[in-house]
């Protein structure tokens, strides 16, 4: 029985991959600091938590496909609070974490073997989207030494052709922590206006700004109808696996049309729908505590990094991750080798090899990305961990 | 801006296009008997409800992308206890849903228009996932007469060819109530052996079988690479909105390559997967009451629809859905009708329009699809106010 090309095509997660290994070193009572997923350590707010108890209905039904009013409402408010006042429902549709919101857009705006503008590295699962949508997407590098800042705009023309539909960003960034600036963001509305393109932007890290900066949301210019936010609960507030994003645009035939896909995967989770109704109840400082304590992270990964003899990275602004050049010839066996082979005192790192996140082959050999998600005194060991081991890899 | 073709070949929810009229209706005070959507009315298990009001985890963390651990082994022991001793872990991927599993086999056996048969009427939203995963859904009619069962193998053997990759089911059916033969699905394995297709098989409502009867799963035949189960906790346990089904198979490269894009999408729902492992611990009480309250159900709106002048419908032996015929010449404009005109006592009732379930347009325009959701006495009500109903609307 033969599979379909797109099912050979699509790429095992660079992440995911490694898991094997992991498991197995973790079986033989190998401590390992994982900073090689997004998950983040930090508690889900106690008003979700305590709404999940007291979760009184009877009978787990579908919800709204276009979402669960009380969840719409409390996301309306949400970007309200942001000062997108003109953001209401008929703007949002509820999704089933960011990813469903980009499998949409992609199917939503591209016809088979269209193109998307992207920025490399980028994330990683942009790619299987990409091949589940039989979209193309087009690489454009941006380079550690930049600090992952976007080229110039006449670089970024080059790639426009016929099939380009849309340009695709993620800001705060995952996998660089780079965050736009309002200039770069403007220049890519710029382009996209004068070529009719949709400008994607996934936002789901938008709170996880370091330094008093503050991220500019795509919401904030004038592009009406090409604006397209994807966005999700997940990080913000601990709710990776609640499964809840949305997508957002004042193109209001792009979202109601949009809903016909919602129709036929029915609905999206009821009951955290419920609770997460609730996030407008968060206090304020929960937000703020995680913001600091995830800059102190970021500083203590960079401090530890630039400590290391050989390694080239840039302090990013945002997210939670940092991608550092190692000198180690290949990122992806140092990878693999740490779970399998590098010990000290039976404790070891996984890391995710940076080369994942690229769609040009042969790109980020050396880089790996470090996802800083686990709390200061395991980060700082973990660094330790990764200063030796580089020196052990590479005398073998 | 321009949309996707697909975004415009999509069709509207049959079901869901009718909600703004009866929105409209209940806002001015109107009750309507809801036989239009097949949303469970009976409570969730006490188990489920009750694991979740003590859920412990401080973080709603990502869970693994093949399924969290424990809610696969209780799925595990599920189809152990149908008797299917040898499905294991390798042989199930969790999804977000039978839809998803749906959308993912579509996109794993097929290439672009690439073509799967279905026996019309059918669940409509193959429609959609046919749309989006840009596969060719082949109807081959079933008819009304004929209680909806499978023609003879030469009719469906006509219409395969080389795009054909696979024959759907949907056993017990939705929206017939059909339970397909043991003879019958040794036919379809036949063919399928013979022309080296899938054979996909939507079980979503395999304990929804009235009479002292029993499904017959596809998983009893020996056909290991080309059975694929798409099934779901929605109906069995009341479950609906927890998004949670699965994809079975023997045939563990599929399973194991189909975990490709589960990792795209990250993971199901975490909460729903920790309470919905104790599947295995409700009594089998639940799942008896549940069918002798359906088939009560059945037979009450059964007995009624025969005493209807003109109503034409077979007693259907499985899942809570009966498609009748009406005297009326147009099925779609009389369920509006319902909702935009006839009250009695300031009631009316909301059905679906069968002809959304026929790929082949104008079939089915005197057919309507009720779903036995609501309490006896409520059906009563409602089948007494479609009596009633079919009498004014033939006098307009």
């Amino acid at each position: 029985m033969e599979f379909s090309e797109k099912l050979k095509a699509i790429p095992s997660s660079p992440i995911r991959k490694l898991v094997p290994f992991a498991d197995r070193a973790e079986l033989e009572g190998v401590k390992i600091y994982h900073l090689n997923i997004g998950d983040p350590d930090i508690e889900t707010p106690n008003i979700i938590l305590s709404s999940l108890h007291k979760f009184e209905h009877k009978i787990i039904k579908y919800s709204n496909s276009k979402g669960e009013k009380i969840f719409i409402d409390s996301l309306v408010s949400y970007y309200k609070n942001l000062g997108f006042t003109d953001i209401n429902c008929e703007n949002i549709q509820v999704t089933i974490g960011g990813s469903e919101a980009l499998l949409w857009t992609f199917l939503a705006i591209c016809n088979p073997k269209d193109e998307i503008i992207v920025f490399e590295p980028f994330y990683a699962n942009y790619n299987g989207y990409g091949v589940m949508a039989d979209v193309s997407l087009v690489p454009i590098l941006t380079k550690i030494t930049d600090g992952f800042h976007l080229p110039k705009a006449s670089e970024i023309e080059k790639r426009i052709n016929k099939k380009t539909k849309a340009i695709l960003i993620c800001n705060p960034n995952n996998p660089t922590g780079t965050l736009y600036t309002k200039k770069e963001l403007e220049m890519l509305i710029g382009i996209c206006k004068k070529y009719n393109l949709f400008l994607l932007s996934d936002e789901v890290y938008r709170e996880f700004v370091y330094d008093g900066k503050k991220q500019t949301s795509v919401l904030e210019f004038n592009y009406p109808d090409g604006v397209i936010v994807l966005d999700s609960l997940s990080k913000r507030y601990s709710l990776c696996g609640a499964r809840l994003g949305c997508m957002v645009s004042r193109n209001k035939d792009l979202v109601s049309l949009i809903l016909k896909f919602a129709q036929v995967r029915l609905s999206a989770g009821f009951i955290e729908q419920i609770i997460a109704a609730k996030i407008n109840e968060i206090p304020k400082s929960y937000i703020i505590k995680v913001q600091k304590e995830y800059e102190a992270r970021r500083n203590l990964v960079i401090d530890c990094l630039n400590n290391i003899k050989g390694v080239i990275c840039k302090k990013p602004e945002g997210a939670f991750y940092i991608i550092a050049r190692l000198p180690v010839s290949d990122s992806e066996k140092f990878a693999k080798w740490l779970l399998t082979d590098f010990r000290d005192k039976n404790e070891t790192l996984m890391v995710a090899p940076a080369s994942g996140f690229y769609a040009s082959s042969g790109m980020g050999k050396q880089e790996i990305r470090i996802a800083y998600v686990i709390n200061k005194k395991d980060l700082k060991r973990a660094m330790e961990l990764l200063e030796l081991a580089i020196k052990q890899f590479n005398k073998i």
